[in-house]
């Protein structure tokens, strides 16, 4: 049986934006498993309810619903052994792990303060009510607002992202010579600005863009011809 | 031949405090390496001239000599791979690189900010005089100033930590169940603090204490037992 992914999507059905499931497309690609993505909305909750949750990615493996990626991502390692490693290894679910908090503490907030509007704009009316709703709640003023002014965001974010610089000025990937799951998490953050927005984050000669680079290049260019919404 | 090690002292020949070279006291503690630690003062290039370069840590290893904590590190894998792992397998090397960069980048810099005054205050006379000038010229200004109302950056110091709070919060080490060099990375940052100042980094209910606490307690409290310049 095929696996099944419930992918986040937006207005245009094709455009499959979500950090969380870009990790496991690049995670599943990276174990060159098949699977069908099933296009998914922030108001479908009753479409995945039966993952005990409302939050994508699910992925459907067989009898096991799974949700969160790196639950997903732990799951593919340990059902798929015998395919390329996510992980260096036991101990590399533990460094993997640190730089997952450091992309959703660090990168994934700051990213989000730049597109947070633009997300808003490509969703369908019900998603809009949604999202405006809940995340104005969060960030405790207008959507509009928050990413107002981004530029000058930008010198800040430029400093935050300089541990993952000098790491992919080192070695092609942050996993070394070849991308692993690591690479995937922090991919999937500069993927969903990329298909939301056509706010540029990085500028050209940055290491970090090169990497970027690289990944969008992976399997046959999966990043890369992603349907975007930017225009 | 026994391996040495020039060690960074302070006045007090028996306070080592360097960061640095606490990662490879750590690295050889994991490794259950014999090691002599020969003390070594700032002002004493020539002692080192030897290495090629003028800073410690330098490891003496039969005919090699090693400068540099990562470079020290990927020695002693390579040179000794059967004893215990200080990385995740070759690719785990990647990982840790980029908490290494996250710990100089991100950790250093802030606690740097916050102790230089009292590591200038550990050190022999010539140290001091070396010390100040050279820090002086980096931070641009005296170092009581750099140093000074240091209380108030620890709001923005705990916010940048929170990477390592959730992670040592969900396992033990940042290496999973057990530590790797990445744990003896930002681990030396903390001791270093510790050995060199009075002034008290975390909160006691902070999970970095705990994984603090964990760390100052391996190889029979290697960490714990070190002689403090702090008051």
């Amino acid at each position: 049986m095929a696996l099944k992914l419930y992918d986040l999507a937006a207005e245009r059905e094709e455009v499959r934006f979500s950090p969380h499931c870009w990790r496991v497309r690049m995670a599943l690609a990276h174990k060159a498993l098949e699977v069908e993505c099933v296009p998914w909305r922030f108001t479908e909750k009753g479409a995945i309810a039966f993952s005990g949750q409302d939050k994508v990615p699910v992925l459907v493996d067989g009898d096991s619903a799974i949700a969160d990626s790196w639950a997903i991502a732990n799951h593919l390692e340990d059902a798929y052994p015998d395919r390329p490693p996510l992980f260096a290894g036991p101990a590399g679910r533990g460094e993997a792990l640190f730089v997952k908090n450091w992309c959703e503490r660090v990168v994934q907030p700051a990213i989000a303060g730049m597109i947070v509007a633009d997300i808003h704009n490509i969703l369908t009316a019900d998603d809009q009510a949604y999202f405006r709703t809940s995340r104005e709640q969060r960030f405790g003023r207008a959507l509009e607002e928050v990413s107002a002014d981004r530029e000058s965001k930008l010198p800040e974010f430029h400093k935050a992202i300089e541990p993952l610089r000098v790491t992919v000025a080192a070695n092609p990937f942050i996993g070394g010579q070849a991308p692993l799951f690591s690479d995937y998490i922090v991919f999937s953050a500069f993927q969903w600005a990329r298909l939301c927005s056509a706010f540029e984050l990085l500028n050209a000669e940055d290491p970090v863009h090169a990497w970027r680079d690289r990944m969008l290049g992976l399997f046959d260019g999966l990043g890369a011809k992603a349907p975007s919404a930017a225009a």
